[in-house]
């Protein structure tokens, strides 16, 4: 269970030294679920450094004000099943930089779309947070940027392209 | 992936020759998500005669006409985090017949509804089976015995009644 706090921005621009002290990963997810306040996704994020790879399940899920959000590490057998039976998905980078800023940069399939995403302790944190300069418009509110209506139907049984 | 075709009757009586041959299993299944045509659910099977206990996570969703359903062995582990953030669950008794019918007997939560389930490989096969004198009432059609609708609401983090 989890309650997040977060702002998302458009990327006007990715300065050289966010670039090269970030940890970046290749992330793979699929949705098996989307539906109203529901889901349930599978995510393979590999470590570009390291090559480590790990596997997620992530089970969202929402009646009126509740919403929990439960995410397990799943091994890559389980990852294959699940991921074979989903009706879309998405790929992107992520690079994560020291100070905890979470850019995603969205393959051609999504025009490069890149966006930037900060996480927060509270909401007065979250209010009180000014975008640096490279930062682009506010997204937070914007239903179009959340990653499940990012996603794009995928022909079954085949990999993200 | 898998299509079902299913009947489904309530229990009229249970012969005692029936229940000495069926092996019988403990299950528990705890729902996180039950949204529309959307299902994920896990499941602790138990064996009784062994002992031995099988976790599953089973995940169904639709869109129109198309139904889709996966199942994943999880462990032990995965069963505990996910089942603790599930919104409702049962508890049910089964009792698998050498002939492939399935009975449930639900818990005294459920009164200790009766219900037995039979698979079919195709809709003649279903519509020429003749049920047995033990049979009661078929509830096929009637959403009131799914399980998703006869699972009752949890507590966070307890276990089922």
């Amino acid at each position: 269970m989890a309650k997040e706090i977060e702002r998302k921005f458009l990327l006007r621009d990715l300065p050289a030294k966010v670039e090269e002290t970030a940890q970046k990963y290749l992330i793979e997810q699929y949705y098996l679920i989307a539906e109203g306040k529901s889901e349930a996704r599978v995510r393979l994020k590999e470590d570009l450094d390291s090559g480590k790879k790990e596997y997620f399940l992530t089970i969202k899920s929402g009646e009126g004000l509740q919403r929990e959000e439960t995410e397990i590490h799943i091994n890559e057998s389980q990852y294959i099943i699940l991921s074979s039976s989903a009706i879309k998905g998405l790929k992107k980078w992520r690079l994560k930089t020291p100070n905890g800023f979470e850019i995603d940069i969205y393959n051609e399939r999504l025009s490069h779309l890149s966006v930037v995403e900060m996480e927060f302790a509270s909401e007065e944190e979250a209010n009180a947070f000014v975008p640096p300069q490279w930062f682009g418009e506010e997204v937070t509110e914007n239903a179009k940027y959340k990653n499940k209506n990012l996603a794009y139907e995928l022909p079954h049984l085949d990999k993200l392209p």
